[in-house]
């Protein structure tokens, strides 16, 4: 693992929530200095006037968004921007021999008609979109390592799928019966002075909100049908918890065989993630807290059977903001260019 | 409604969460008046010791659990105890002239056989098991008017029964399908000082517990089975949200004829529950939040289809301790008494 | 208390939440009528459509701020506006007859010089000004009974002062070393999308604000003064933490005579609030919890001296959004219209 | 820093909150091995029984408190205990050549008297408790070198005493003014079923505790006399926030000199902490919030003074875990073993 220099990084939209993991995250990497920060509405503050109390570790600037001056300085960049930028910009980039790792739902579809109908965006660089690959190293390892475009997950899309893939792949489930009842902490919503996201209207309070709408609904269904090579509709409702990360991912579904128990499944899983460091499929009758997961790229996954309805329930936590976005780019950055999978991405809790 | 004396009533089980909103609501109530207070561990104390912002208001000593004094000063008893005491006092309480509440789950159950599988705890009191009503008042307003006792229902029960009701006693979805998805803030686990109910514990975490085998499931079905006269089985799971008050539970069910949409539902329940004072279902696209329940007595109740699914999903939200335990008993009392439904239950929340 | 008709009230400023607890106080009030809401930005809109949990309870739309309007409805008006606005408004409401309950600053001031170096706006309103009571029933109760125009006071204002003024009025402290350090909770911060009180921001986290030039500072020093007959400079530091509602306010001071003991202090304040229904002084060795306060128009009062500092600490506990605002304002209006003072305010909390 | 074997350590006490952020920290040390955990109720149990998510991190069972069995293998004890227990320990884990770090109160005071008095528990370890160093590196790095026992502070004097330093041994204020309001997370109470700390408690609510008798009272003023060379008297106020880890500590003082201005502050503790990697002195008209330094060992100091009232007021914010408790104790075995000070420690929280 020994390199002469430091691998140039760069980051776009470094206000936002995603945008402050990736700074943290790659100011510990070992293996990578961050050279440029960019953003629309900071632009000329310094990194610190932002966040100050990174003040004491990160003495950079929040520059404008500038291809030639990205390509000049950074082999990869990462866009925390919000969804209809980056399909603006990554062509660009790739094309000026930039690796460029899109945290936003623009390089998340291989169909573009699915994403115009629900991002209302018109696109047509159906190539740039054709190379992209979907960042699930545990789905997608090895076509990540030859790209040099990431569509990097949503948060909800990594959870489900982390919990649904291995009952997919191996047909145990009727498809028709997946329900995933999804509960993320407001961190979610983003950055935004939102009313609903202010501590006095979500703290002590749980709601619904996109029922039978979130956008994540077609990208964990594009997902399924990669896996089963049929199309799949999954019902998908989200919730705001009053906290601040962590997503509890529970999925449903029928199964094929209801001689299937618990004990099986926990073999299954255990199989199917044996060569994933950042998965842990926890013993039986445990179940994932997503404090757990905060502050690691880890999913934790609890399984359970129900032999009165012929079910399976299988639960997933990730940290929101990590394994569902920021941490989990990096985890594809490691694996694009040949470094150890989990450098740099921390798999231990602070508790409690 | 003039008359001459409040009826004097009694509170057993005061220092538990279930015990001191007894003691709120029934020092606001206007036609009772509360006579004594009764517990086991705080015997001898003035109540404002266990609760000491009561101190102004409630100037009463906790007194032994004694049948004789109960019967002598109180002619409705209100029974905040554990699971399984119930039992024993509720005969002697009804054979002396006292109209019982209970809050446990001693009498929610017809069958004792589900009792005992499901509490560990034989019991021969068959003959007032079933001389008690299940004090949901939405089902079962004219047999509350005429008994003694009442089987309050438990509160993942009480919201998920509420939303379920239309669709199963109007046979609109497939009762095989049920899936309920329950979440709670952690006044559910009671006034006790267990490890996983710790603020440093709860706080900014999600996780489920008793999967598969949560004891308000054979509580549900067997509501279920009385509204559509055969047996149903429910998937129930339960959550603990990082919150004081409320439960959101969340039903999903597929729908027997595809082609009922949600406007069709939203009359549907509104005229199923066209007498019932404290339910409010919400208008189209909006779905309900814990917090405008909390500290009332109301179930808002949220309703949605999904074309693509066949689904119907339905939210329902309550203050677990109101509507779900001591608001609710204090509605039955209401009607058992032929007093307004609403006196002393409040419906507006304080917002934010 | 018999009268023919309800005596009919408008609010103004009805979508942030100092107006949102007028409305369900005076909702639930039994002698008056809401008859009139008003808004700038909500114009046009059912209530229910920016708080839809009121959808059943408030029929009202809410209407442009026109005084003839107004004055044409009213006779009692709430001014919930931000600070600035009230005081053009004032003078006609006033004139035309009606009663003004004001909940900014614009009216807590006599010196509008001082007012007008904290606040930024020039004022030539003086006579109006000087007609102003400063609505602090405990402290001017006479003078509300007579006045048409109640300056109601800031929140860590009144739950400061509770706990001062018996210690100032009765001469027992060195007034220079008065020490205020009040903790609020995030809805003190008003209905506004700021990042700073966004839940993912203020949640898990604890800061202080305004340090040394907080708004509140004039305004405290004011009443101080006014107690004592000479200027007071009191050190006030504010800070926000990770809940919804209450202030616990705690002050420090030297005591002018040293013999003086936690249980001769207890005495003079329950002598000095002695005819005043919301104060509750607590017993020796008990301090307030901000939950006990929540949801009422109570002040919590616990008192501790230190015999090796010659230090006397008060800790008070209000809800901020009632106590410290909408429900003294109520409280100021049953006292003026010669009502019971208690009048539709609650006295006892949900707990927990 | 290349050394053949890492140093063995033990920790004692591990299933309190203490002893979890010491597995975790020292887990991740890159100089040491964890070697042994002990404790008394848990012992016999996989760690993972007791701490689920740490299954696949940690694969030791914890053992009994045995001095022959931690001496054979550790180079290195941490001591989690409660109060009072250590003391028993120490002197022979001492005498058989083992480096002690005592996370409880046992060995912070050079008086026994002082800690019989306020820990109610005789002690005759007069030698033991001499020879050891109070374990504030920024205020006794040259003395942590050359020991072998550490008293680690408590959380409270930690986060006071790095506030209050600075002033106090440059002779800036007067120390009879000093009053110290000091806020907790819950996490301080410890991983202790407690009613007060239950979420249901704690949650939405704020309140104080052990007014004018917290032990960490003494331990504060054992130290500031110990810097001033005099007698000094606190007054230390704490409270329990409702929030799981951080502690915000507010020093307010008297300046003996009014001219002295924030500025002149800031650059004399800027001076004063040069050393210090771990101390972040914040920028004019910024003050730390709490999550600024949750999940790390940094302490953020923000400084004010008020030329109205000639006082200084500082605000110090840590991690009560780390800072103020484990991450201390490692920071004081990087600097007894002659390491980097910060090896292992982390310095950058995750935000939000």
């Amino acid at each position: 693992m020994a390199q002469l220099k430091r691998t140039t990084v760069g980051i776009v939209g470094v206000s936002g929530y995603g945008g402050i993991q990736l700074v943290k995250l790659l100011q510990e990497h070992p293996l990578v200095e961050i050279v440029y920060l960019g953003g629309k509405e900071s632009t000329g503050k310094f990194y610190a006037e932002v966040y100050p109390h990174l003040g004491h570790e990160i003495d950079l600037v929040i520059e404008p968004i500038d291809i030639d001056l990205i390509v000049s300085r950074c082999e990869v960049v990462f866009l925390g921007l919000p969804n209809g930028y980056t399909c603006d910009l990554a062509p660009k980039l790739l094309s000026k021999g930039c690796k460029v790792f899109d945290l936003s739902a623009d390089y998340r579809f291989k169909n573009l008609q699915v994403y115009s109908y629900w991002y209302n965006k018109k696109r047509n660089d159906i190539e740039t979109a054709n190379s992209a690959v979907y960042g699930l190293p545990e789905l997608y390892r090895t076509d990540i390592q030859s790209t040099s475009l990431i569509g990097c997950p949503g948060c909800y899309p990594t959870a489900s799928l982390l919990a649904l893939s291995p009952l997919l792949k191996q047909g145990l489930i009727l498809p028709e019966t997946i329900i995933i009842d999804a509960k993320s902490g407001t961190s979610g919503g983003g950055r935004q002075a939102k009313m609903n996201l202010l501590l006095a209207e979500a703290e002590g309070s749980l709601g619904t909100y996109n029922v039978v709408r979130h956008r994540h609904t077609p990208e964990i269904e594009q997902i399924c049908c990669d896996l089963t090579g049929h199309e799949v509709k999954v019902q998908f409702t989200p919730y705001l918890v009053p906290m601040v990360r962590g997503i509890l991912s529970t999925v449903y579904a029928s199964l094929r065989d209801p001689g299937l128990v618990r004990d099986d499944l926990l073999t299954i899983y255990k199989a199917f993630y044996r060569f994933c460091p950042f998965i842990r499929i926890l013993p039986k009758g445990v179940y994932p807290q997503t404090k757990w997961a905060c502050g690691t790229n880890l999913c934790y996954i609890g399984i359970e059977t129900d032999s009165r309805t012929d079910r399976v329930i299988v639960f997933s936590a990730i940290d929101n903001l990590i394994k569902g976005q920021a941490g989990q780019a990096i985890q594809c950055l490691n694996i694009m260019m040949g470094w150890e999978e989990t450098l740099g991405l921390p798999q231990l809790c602070f508790y409690p």
